[in-house]
């Protein structure tokens, strides 16, 4: 018997523009196409429309990305009756302006972190976010690394009090992609268009996943920020992540941190030690996260993403010891959907299951998480890790 | 500017039938959709129609999954003039009369792995693909581990010589799913269906990484298979991986294989020592392979799927050390497609990469490896271990 | 207050006469030294005689490794009235002739492995080592790596059921020491001196380590031997285990297998899979061995020989995973005499605590394990799998 | 031929006196016994009288650390014509007294760490011992993990430019033997004996370490210190290290740190995260260094001691990767003395390999390392984060 395969009638469409299109543009495309082939979903996401300055670039980017139409004026992407959730994948100065709009003419939005470059602008955002939400529309910030699927167990572990009292938390992110002085610059390097560097790009990650997997929040800090390499070479393109520098000999200064580290203090008592930087030469992308409590420890690193280490300190000294636990049993979180056990997911499936809270949230009338009132909060840590390495002393994080 | 999205017209279509729609066509259909979207492709990978017996079971997967129509019966979607490519997803049993018949109806073929459940059946299938080819008609068998970036990694650099003359082989596949008496029977488990237990199903693989990385044959082996568990449940639904036993006290006999392992003589002169288990307990999906050789050393673990170790003996002692090699770096095999550097990829990335470079090779006309050849090989090289068995002295592979 | 230590008047002494001052030596001179300072001994070791050819290095062998006098005639040593124990650190090609004269002159005797080179000398001697132990005079193989705090844990466990029915035994013993042709001909690669090469030099360990932990005997195999290179060059000072071949170009012939593997089975059931060889390039001392049960699995490896890795198949799968036990709690065994948690042994602690065994089981007037028969049993292994690849078939172990 | 052995003749003797008989008292007497049996050393040292205040338990200590004497008053020990160095064992608030009158004698002093509770104290010590020197009496403080050789390894590297500009230190000690908050009050809770807690214990060898292997030193610091567990119940035996409180149910306070942290700025522009602390559940000796530079980065952790890991960056990113280095080679550091590749040392071979580097020293008349002036330099920077923590700024260390 030959069939067509009749469409999705049942769930109502969720239709998305996205703007930018990027390295975030990328992952989140897949994670759109994705999301309802793995996963149960209430509604059917559709990649309506891309938004990019450049009309031969974006057009060629929506058909690589698999988007239906494009838009080389963010506003009027904004604007269409046939988007129904606004998707920012820009660089952070833009975050701000593009979010309000959206909210204000209805729209759903997901915005990459940071939430913005400075707490003025997120605090804007947040107000429009919980005037948007009395109406119904919705707002999260893409932290997509609480959904690992080791992460999200971590995040569990805890909740189930099987740390007790939580005394330490170490997070570092450890990247080297410009730890040779001769790496371009790049707009993340640029204090205009990124806020800042590794503090806000890296550093906003683990800020939030400490906080979230603790359920504590950081209130007081002592940081210091270090720019090793002040001067660069200006990359013949100077648009993207990568790039060579080619044989331009002209040289940019850098207006970011290459590192940042601190010291933090917790709600519930514990003491933190944070540390983000692009020079940890060998160290690509290592999120490393470690808990120890007064019943437990967890340790975390993303370069083996499919691993929680958990101690239990209940077992008998005899047989105690950190367990690897791979976390690719249906029982963990996100993961039934997926392949039997042992069989691991990557990077991008961090995304895939953001879209798969996120629609779940929005088809219950539910406010999803991390919300922008999150994003803030992890930018006023940030902005107290600046304040902090200038007044060099302990700055409290504003509740 | 508002614009619609244009097809991608300069390329030719390549229109997909695939047969079967469990954890394999999962992970084809994951493949199929993603490779063109990361990978600039010379034909363009169309989800044409998919195939399974009951209409409502495979309609319901090809709305999952994301096909455009289905067929109920395998030889309509071999005959159908929009099929160009049949995807082979079924257990072993119905490879040989599927894939003649699609290569006699001059569609390309991918077969899952293992290639057959006999010799014979694998002999018929060569016979055909290598007639189909005569008229460019081309085919391949599965073994994706083969496109893990890591392995490639590996591959490559035997290739060039660093490992020197390699002496050992060490191969193991371990996994636990069936090391609980009361984990039920299934169809793996059956040898009319499956052609053998763990070492055709996981064995299968090893052989063929082994004799692939090191580009060397199997000349002979010394065998021995082990059913630990004779008897298990029969579960109420047969038909699929996983599943409990329910209420089903109804036992049914165990007629393959729960573990193999065996000793091997390499063309080469590398000696080998393999193991496939599904009693390994807290294994999951453990495939791991050392290689030593006079100039240097390999080490890789799927638990691990983005790293290999490399030892380079040519190091001065004071230095010399296996190495942890992050298989993310834009150099390594397939990784540039992807994300930067540490963002690791997952289990389904290696059939996306299958897809990858078989839509090349098709597309230049070249015949893809591995092929039914290849697979016949290994399949040879399965039954003299299942000989060696049963005789218990060594057994020679045929040439 | 001052005053003159006493000494240990008690206890009564131990008078130890040592054979063999090489590597052997070192580490046994080192464990009769240590063992009554970090342990309670009911017999109070002294280092009275060692015995060696050359009366220079003899001398200056007792004075750096602290004995109190020496024999160049290791008969006159084993007649020594000042003597109670003979120690043999000798190649096993005189393990026969000194231990048998020794046990017949009323010593007591500690051999080291291979307890011989031949089934029919440790025939011999176990006879001898019976006869004795009906007169009081016990003896001893020298496995000493039973008695690394991990391996002792894992025997425990195994002991204690943790693991359930044991189904996998995976041994491996790899080294690289003569992975260079260039390396020069020592001892250890002569079938004269030394018996054989890897299968009984470092195969004999995992042999007796497998067998020990799961408490069960092999009782067949299937073997394949290999000398990757046959010719060496003849090292100028051709005695010891390292050296460097000079400027000599004489060539000699290697006479005994560079590498070894072979299948098992074990009389519980248990498949196993064995490998020693000094062909793997970049492994120094690993030492690895792994069971599987159907409770629970063990994994070690001898390069982080302070951890053991244990997985238990009844926790629940949310939190399962293999624990990395970091065996140096004071409950572990052995370890209470030492230092406190995490402050990691070295091998030669192996030997001290086979010293504690022995002086215990001595004074207590228990028969020593293990035993001469343990050794013999070993050794018929070890002769099994020779033959076993001399015939290409599986060849029982005699009971 | 039966002959005595003769004494070492021709070297001088080197006549120890130790005070103090605890676990450093285990750790020293093991050092000075092994020392001469594996290395060639320039004097011999005798184990001549051992110093504590309860006469029968340091008789008893005598016997059985194999010491010749006892003292129960240190400045009869101290005077004695048959001492030549003072070894100092006890907590830190004696070690000013006994090494001032020790070195005042004129015998060479070796004195534990921290060199002293409080800065004033270190620079007392400091002057006496450059004093001494003048005189050749020698001083040395015990900062032994110096000695472990992955660690000289690390030192050795970044001394031969193999790391290039150091721009990241990251040591953490992590312990847990105090997480429970029942584990009983001991004298290293206590201001008064311990001088700091955590911070003093253990925070000064990772001071030590950081320093010493980048050749650099730490100018400023911002820190935090915690008493997670204020008060303890008092144990029975309150002398020791370990323990358990008994029945007593009165309770103690804590008046030291559980823990600490710091940032800190290095002279070389390196920028330091430094973490010590004793509630570290499931961490039982976790030293970890990490660095990272721009040619390369080492990383350590004392759990896994005979390993170093090294990433050279200046291999192609193909086969880049963290080495794991096996600091098991006769070419690495102290190892040649002992035993062959891959057979790892333990905790106590760092305090062997402190006498050897001290009688070499002595025997050539040169200054040892570390100083006591090194010693008071780390006792700086731990008095600079005490300040800092009460002051809640950053704080310089005296140069």
């Amino acid at each position: 018997m030959t069939s067509t395969t009749p469409g999705p009638s049942s769930r109502p469409d969720l239709r998305v523009g996205m703007v930018g299109y990027a390295f975030m543009g990328a992952a989140h495309s897949q994670a759109w196409r994705s999301a309802p082939r793995f996963f149960d979903l209430p509604m059917n996401p559709r990649m309506q429309v891309l938004g990019g300055r450049d009309a031969a670039r974006v057009a060629d980017a929506a058909q690589r990305l698999g988007w239906a139409s494009t838009e080389t004026d963010w506003r009027r992407l904004v604007e269409r009756d046939d988007v129904d959730l606004v998707d920012i994948c820009t660089p952070g100065d833009s975050h701000c302006e593009i979010a309000i709009t959206a909210l204000e003419a209805g729209k759903h939005v997901l915005c990459e972190k940071p939430l913005a470059n400075t707490v003025a602008e997120a605090e804007d955002m947040v107000r429009a976010a919980e005037a948007a939400a009395t109406r119904g529309v919705h707002s999260m910030v893409g932290f997509t690394y609480r959904r690992v699927p080791a992460i999200a167990l971590a995040r569990q572990l805890v909740a189930e009090g099987r740390l007790g009292e939580i005394r330490h938390v170490r997070a570092q992110y450890l990247q080297d992609w410009i730890a040779d002085p001769q790496a371009p610059l790049s707009w993340r390097l640029e204090r205009e268009k990124a806020g800042s560097g590794a503090l806000g790009d890296i550093g906003a990650h683990i800020i939030d996943l400490a906080q979230h997997i603790t359920g504590d929040r950081i209130t007081e800090v002592s940081g210091q920020l270090d720019t090793f390499v002040k001067e660069r070479p200006i990359a013949a393109d100077h648009s993207g992540l990568s790039g060579t520098a080619g044989e331009s000999q002209e040289m940019g200064r850098v207006t970011v941190d290459d590192a940042a580290s601190f010291l933090a203090r917790f709600t519930g008592g514990a003491a933190g030690v944070f540390e983000a930087t692009r020079f940890a030469t060998g160290r690509k992308n290592a999120i490393r996260l470690e808990l120890n409590g007064s019943r437990g420890s967890l340790a975390f690193d993303f370069e083996d993403m499919n691993v929680l280490e958990f101690f239990d300190a209940e077992e008998d000294d005899e047989t105690a010891g950190f367990r690897r636990i791979l976390a690719t049993e249906p029982t963990h979180p996100y993961v039934g959907a997926w392949w039997p056990p042992g069989h691991g997911l990557g990077y991008e499936h961090g995304f895939t299951h953001q879209v798969v809270d996120l629609v779940h949230d929005l088809a219950g009338g539910r406010p999803p998480a991390p919300s922008f009132a999150d994003g803030l909060q992890v930018q006023r840590v940030l902005a107290a890790v600046e304040t902090s390495s200038d007044t060099r002393s302990w700055q409290q994080v504003p509740a």
